[in-house]
């Protein structure tokens, strides 16, 4: 059975390419780049070039901005952590009801033990973030504002180049997580006023395991994990060097072929939603239909509990995300459509580099039987059937 | 120009089965093992296995006390703070002034903005750690008590079970780095107290940026990295599973080889000591000369300056460390040397799978010239040569 992967926003496949980066680190490149003999100095060359394909991807002003870490949530971790460590004359965040657990499991901790006050900002419907209560919360009490560049279940963009230049009028620090929108819209760093941004490998075709924090040059760090004086003492413990220059090859790759990629993920994504909602009664796409990822397809199915959808399109080979979950015990409710008011179940399909018109074609032709079958006799009518408990749960939640 | 590798407590080449069995998890098996389809649900049956691989190497009772982080730094780092966070009641640290950067840089850190106490135990000139003062300094104050199984300069081993016994007597959780002795010595956890033990991939031929914290049960556990659920909440983040599936083979492979590989590893370092000491006057082994991990060999020798013998040994092809490199400006003094009292510049020759009785050869052929050239005619004699003001900085310090 032919696998079709939907499900990018999770997790991407590595680019051969970036295999073949990473392989020589494993054996002949094998090096401590602290080391100072030969064997350490050439990786450590190496990890040096990374650097800057990262850069590069990002539009930072210098390459010593980009700290290595081991992937999105540590990033997302040690900037909102720093913040709070060289403000300490400030103890509000404000953050989104969208985030990723990575900025909100760590808030709510920090709210509990630290009694850190977090501002955190709805959304409206459509996933959009509502400014007028984000200005309300920006106050000179504000160490870090935490609001992701795009979400990872609607792709719903976020205007975080306005956002960082209302925060920069209280003083307040600015973080985006951006996981999944690096390498997938065109960033210009240098041109905003951004202080840090997270990056993880695994979501542009590079390898899990690592990513990225930026911090601009001028603003204080103080790093998550402390030891060694690895990446100018802003994160401890022996360099990742084949995940480092793998996440720098997939970099180079990304910028090189973002552009095409963008345009052609975005066709195919608009050519499924368009499928879906033409021959599906009652199904509608969730998010912001204009700042929308390219690649990214979230769809409510009226009157469809739960998982049924993915898990049935797993059992044909196609592989996307349930946007409600709530039929399997230890998933939680997704957040993002609690705080969009959903009221259905969703599923989402994520594009990537390796998708072609036969898997749409491939879902189109399986999914409305899917649905009618869901919804066809001897299921509850669409009249009587409320809205459960756990309405919007979500495993997409965490990726 | 062969190299000649002896820099193994640095980092160690990935075995090539480690490698061929990380391979499919970047490219087939690429899903997340967080997600619902079959793509995430067979990789998350491999990180299982590995799971219970690093079990079997360090002899845990269940395979649910291994939690797979981004290595070494980070494991410590999480166990120190966890301990603080899970005994709000108790804010004393008792260390030992040999250890990792990775345990006393925070430790400094927490010092400096925590408040809180923390005991520095003291080595003897041989490295080995004062009971005397480590009794006194536990009390019911202490959360955690963090010494090291062996050190990763001299190779020397701590009585760890022991050191956790007495630490128990006051309620003190115990944890040991144990980066230099897991897969180099025999370890059951089971039949010990320690409470936790933090390992690294890449020193037991597994690859970088994957490491292991273990947890014994019952222990509470805070997480340092907080987000989605993975590592049952106790570690956040995509699971690095090319690096988890490869530290588990490392680990199996360590089980299988440890024993005959002591012997052989022993027997070469032996030879090499015996060779050194027989031909250079004025040379001597640094460290206990009983308990000592099988692998290093760390030799002072009078009368050389900082990194003097590894930068001439560099340019042969023979990779070591420097026990002193204060040459280098960027390099602070090494902690343990210090610690030691060590007043002359050393030499670690670390020993792994892959090197041969001609390594020692080759080392034994060029050394005995390298040292009478530097302490030859036009250097400073030995009687007017006083301990300068840096003798013991070392680039071994953070590996």
């Amino acid at each position: 059975m032919r696998t079709v992967y939907l499900d990018n926003n999770a997790t991407t496949r590595v680019d051969p390419d970036v295999v073949r980066t990473m392989l020589p680190f494993f054996s002949d490149q094998f090096g401590n780049p602290s080391s100072m003999h030969s064997l350490g100095a050439s990786v450590g060359a190496s990890v040096g070039k990374a650097r800057r394909q990262v850069q590069a991807l990002i539009g930072a002003e210098f390459d010593d901005e980009v700290i290595f870490t081991s992937g999105g949530t540590e990033s997302d971790n040690a900037a909102i952590l720093s913040a709070l460590e060289v403000m300490p004359n400030r103890a509000e965040i404000v953050t989104s009801a969208v985030e990723h657990p990575a900025v909100l499991t760590l808030c709510a901790h920090l709210e509990r033990t630290r009694g850190v006050k977090v501002h955190t900002i709805p959304v409206d419907r459509r996933g959009r973030l509502d400014l007028d209560a984000y200005r309300v919360a920006l106050t000179p009490k504000v160490a870090i504002v935490s609001i992701m560049w795009a979400n990872n279940e609607t792709g719903t963009i976020f205007p975080v180049a306005e956002l960082a230049d209302l925060a920069k009028e209280v003083g307040a620090l600015f973080h985006t997580d951006a996981v999944q929108t690096v390498g997938r819209l065109p960033i210009e760093l240098k041109s905003t006023a951004i202080d840090m941004l997270s990056l993880s490998g695994h979501k542009l075709y590079g390898p899990k395991g690592i990513g990225a924090l930026y911090v601009r040059r001028g603003v204080a760090f103080c790093s998550l994990i402390k030891g060694g004086h690895q990446e100018r003492d802003r994160r401890a413990g022996t360099e990742n060097t084949p995940g480092i220059v793998g996440l720098g090859m997939a970099a180079e790759l990304a910028l090189k072929f973002m552009e095409d990629e963008a345009t052609r993920v975005r066709s195919l994504r608009d050519r499924l939603e368009d499928g879906i909602l033409q021959h599906i009664p009652n199904s509608f796409v969730a998010g912001d239909p204009l700042e929308r990822l390219p690649n990214t397809a979230n769809i409510a199915f009226q009157d469809i509990e739960g998982d049924a959808i993915p898990l049935l399109l797993g059992r044909v080979g196609i592989a996307c995300s349930s946007g409600s979950a709530c039929t399997s015990g230890s998933l939680e409710p997704s957040h993002v459509l609690r705080a969009m008011k959903m009221p259905y179940a969703t599923v989402r399909f994520s594009f990537g580099r390796q998708n072609g018109e036969a898997d749409v074609d491939r879902v189109l032709e399986v999914v409305p039987a899917i649905v009618e079958r869901l919804r066809g006799p001897g299921r509850r009518s669409a009249e009587d059937r409320q809205p459960g408990p756990c309405l919007g749960s979500t495993r997409t939640g965490s990726s």
